[in-house]
């Protein structure tokens, strides 16, 4: 067949304009130094602002054009608005007074690397479409491994977030139940299927409820054990719930073990569970999304007996290892099992290449930014120990601060704090839903100071105040002041009893 | 009660350490510059790299320590190794020559915003902690929605991907469902529960077959509806699906139209599909992930009616407006329905605002990083009237390359190109299979060469090359390259026969 190939065809409409383009290099090279000064700037003075600001809902959107712009605006003047509209308006996570929920950091590597991904822009969903991206996302995925000694062999790879490290942990576990080849025929309308049981403690993460209404496991099939008096899951109710469920025709399918709870860091008892996973057949989840990144301390990894047995592990070193959000490390040890749950690849996504890592496999998301880039830059900038020496900084804060709250006649520790955050509640001489009150009322004073953000929880039915240290910039001052709040709004509110 | 407070209080363990903090600021700021520096090279040299490395699987980690530092290293060195063995080895997905998959930009002023926002660092799970994050995200995805002329009153906020923006919707319309209560009993050993089915057509995306995996729906019950001559959805064949189900005793629960399919960017009948989709009171969510964009502008906008009647409609910022991977708008007609699927308000993340949207509401993901930013500063720095050039440009370089493939006598295009996708192939005169092999070897030939990366499909079992223009950086010469490339491997293939 002879073939006339023309190339000299002209490109009739596009050779009439000029291309628009990005905007030009100059100026974004002048706009990119800007919002580097920005961003060093505003890490250097954040301690002055008030960490959460004092505005009401719906204040930025009154500040903004109702429309889009028509026109394109310079970027200096974008970044005036920034300057003037955002930065003040946001809750400053970087502010070394956060110490609420847990407290993070976004560090400087870490948003070095993300200023390299967002320029590389790179969609790492296949290996042919990001080597690096994907190389170098197994790799750090196996350092952050080796550096909290989990099992050779766990294949790790990196989600946005915990909640979906966990629902597809979850979904692993539901499609290990070969026989009932759920991903194929799913789970309505068959009498084949019975209910399918997993077990968490009353103290797991919402997002494993969450992972139990996605799955179709529904909510009440997502067993919440009673906890002990150190809020850690009871082994007898846990056996207890998994005979009852079986006895009623159930199928247990998974129980998740945590590893730092999120009101007060309690450590479940993973060496027993471990042992009834294995002894049910069941798949062993470990959330250990804030704490599981303390044990890089060889002290605190030794708190964390029995997560070698998991089947599927979570951190997220955006929470307590420095890398902004979002990065969340989920680790299994069979990953075909996430491959046969979630690996479609339709025609336009086919390769050549045979033996690699493709990422759109072991998850719903096909699109997969680069996100090792800056958790790779972290663990580099500090270094194992400089990591350890971070984390173990901000358990001595803690532990500074349960000492003084123990102290304090008014005050009473309420929970065990294995890690960096403390849990705590005035004792007012008042009936328990006032000293609840109470309680509330004192947060809400402690906040409305500026200086420091902390947050709160119910325990046992009952309200209670959080302080969790975990921001670089939170210095012994910091948390004296934090004291110095909570010092002068108990005394105002004892005043006006 | 009488409290003595000790302000006094010492700090044992950390007043005798200094606080190891974050990088120092000004190697912080130092670093950042540098940081910028390569960002805007690497934007202006991208072109001199091949699109694809080349290199082979394992490269990467073959260049790194195979263990985790233990001390920190100085970030000029970090960067060094990125520049060395990371930039060179990634596919250059903002190379004007990338013309695979749907080509995309991350375009200067999204890389600031990105800057920006892990600077912040901000988790806008709850108004209060994220307040300008929050109302930006709900501000900037209203501008969106009036720039695609969608309905008033669709609530837009951002998710990561549009595998999960499809996802949340269909979990939506699973939750519509109310009388099964799926959220909380599930789907498993249900009697009362029908087999649930959901319709796309042959062409939809494999997100959609994934959220029917991750649901429990199951893949065989998300029904991939034939495609007429022109990929689009056949309403007769929906039809008749859904009688059949309904005969059956499934129940329809959901239908996605897609509006610019992957492999050839093809717009299902979308009025006749929202008709059905009333009459059989089933969700109408609309995929227009990649093509959605395009409506921006007024004649593109034309080729989309009936997105207007859809319970749920997707677009990614991130395919064809230019902003970072990831973003993806999703919009629902009743936020309601995501809320009562999704929202779980655990006591430690309880607040006082009322009236406020709390992002974590609305999807799986607690975690939100404060993707608003970027999309903000990409749509004020181009403008409606700039984002509406530049689509219209890459539509026009499209036009031009389909005219040219329309002129080659070896060559024949094989799906009408509504936006600035080509599908075509080569047509030798050879057994069919061998056609495909011929075609394979051709796109392998033109992607060995270096300087653009095309990718390929199937289309009515057939192999065919597609080549996608939508990044900001391709100019008419690379589609002219590409086209020389084409008819060099094409006359080089011819010859060996």
């Amino acid at each position: 067949m002879c073939v006339t190939m023309n190339t000299e065809q002209p490109f009739s409409t596009s050779e009439t304009v000029e291309p628009p383009g990005d905007i030009s290099a100059d100026d974004f090279r002048a706009a990119l130094h800007r919002a580097a000064d920005l961003a060093a700037d505003y890490l250097e003075q954040v301690h002055d602002y008030p960490v959460v600001p004092k505005i009401e809902p719906g204040d930025v959107r009154a500040l903004l054009p109702t429309e889009p712009p028509e026109e394109g605006e310079p970027l200096d003047q974008i970044l005036d608005d920034y300057k003037r509209v955002i930065e003040p308006r946001t809750t400053h996570w970087n502010h070394p007074g956060f110490m609420a929920y847990f407290a993070v950091t976004g560090s400087g590597p870490g948003i070095i690397g993300e200023t390299l991904a967002s320029t590389l822009n790179v969609n790492a969903m296949l290996w042919r479409t990001g080597p690096s991206a994907t190389e170098l996302e197994e790799h750090t995925c196996d350092w952050l491994r080796q550096m909290l000694q989990l099992p050779e062999g766990l294949h790790g790879h990196i989600n946005d977030t915990a909640s979906i490290s966990s629902l597809l942990a979850l979904a692993a576990a539901r499609e290990r139940l070969v026989d009932l080849d759920i991903r194929r025929k799913g789970m309505a309308g068959r009498s084949d299927l019975p209910p399918l049981t997993m077990y968490c403690s009353d103290q797991a993460h919402s997002s494993i409820d969450k992972a139990a209404i996605t799955l179709g496991v529904g909510l009440e099939h997502m067993r919440r054990i009673p906890s002990d008096e150190a809020f850690r899951l009871r082994i007898d109710k846990l056996e207890e719930a998994i005979a009852a469920d079986k006895a009623a025709g159930c199928r247990p399918v998974a129980v998740v073990g945590t590893l730092g709870t999120t009101s007060t860091t309690s450590i479940d008892p993973l060496p027993e569970i471990a042992a009834i996973a294995k002894r049910e057949n069941m798949w062993f989840h470990v959330d250990g999304a804030y704490a599981l990144s303390a044990g890089i301390c060889p002290e605190y990894r030794a708190l964390m007996e029995g997560v070698e047995h998991a089947d599927s592990v979570v951190t997220n070193p955006h929470k307590w290892l420095f890398v902004p959000v979002d990065c969340s490390v989920l680790w299994v040890r069979d990953p075909d099992l996430l491959r046969r749950a979630f690996s479609i690849i339709p025609d336009y996504l086919t390769t050549t290449e045979t033996n690699v890592t493709n990422l759109m496999d072991y998850g719903v998301q096909l699109g997969r930014r680069f996100r090792a880039l800056k958790m790779w830059m972290v663990l580099r900038a500090f270094g194992v120990k400089g990591l350890q020496e971070r984390i173990r900084y901000h358990c001595a804060l803690a532990k500074d601060l349960a000492a003084w709250v123990d102290a304090q006649p008014g005050l009473e520790r309420v929970a065990p704090t294995p890690f960096s955050t403390v849990c705590f509640r005035a004792v007012p001489d008042l009936p328990p839903d006032e000293q609840d009150e109470f309680n509330e009322r004192l947060v809400a004073a402690v906040n409305r100071a500026g200086p420091v953000f902390v947050s709160h929880t119910r325990l046992r039915e009952r309200f209670v105040l959080r302080i969790s240290i975990g921001n670089l910039r939170t210095r012994p001052e910091h948390v004296e002041q934090a004291q110095q709040l909570v010092t002068r709004a108990h005394g105002q509110l004892l005043a006006e009893l």
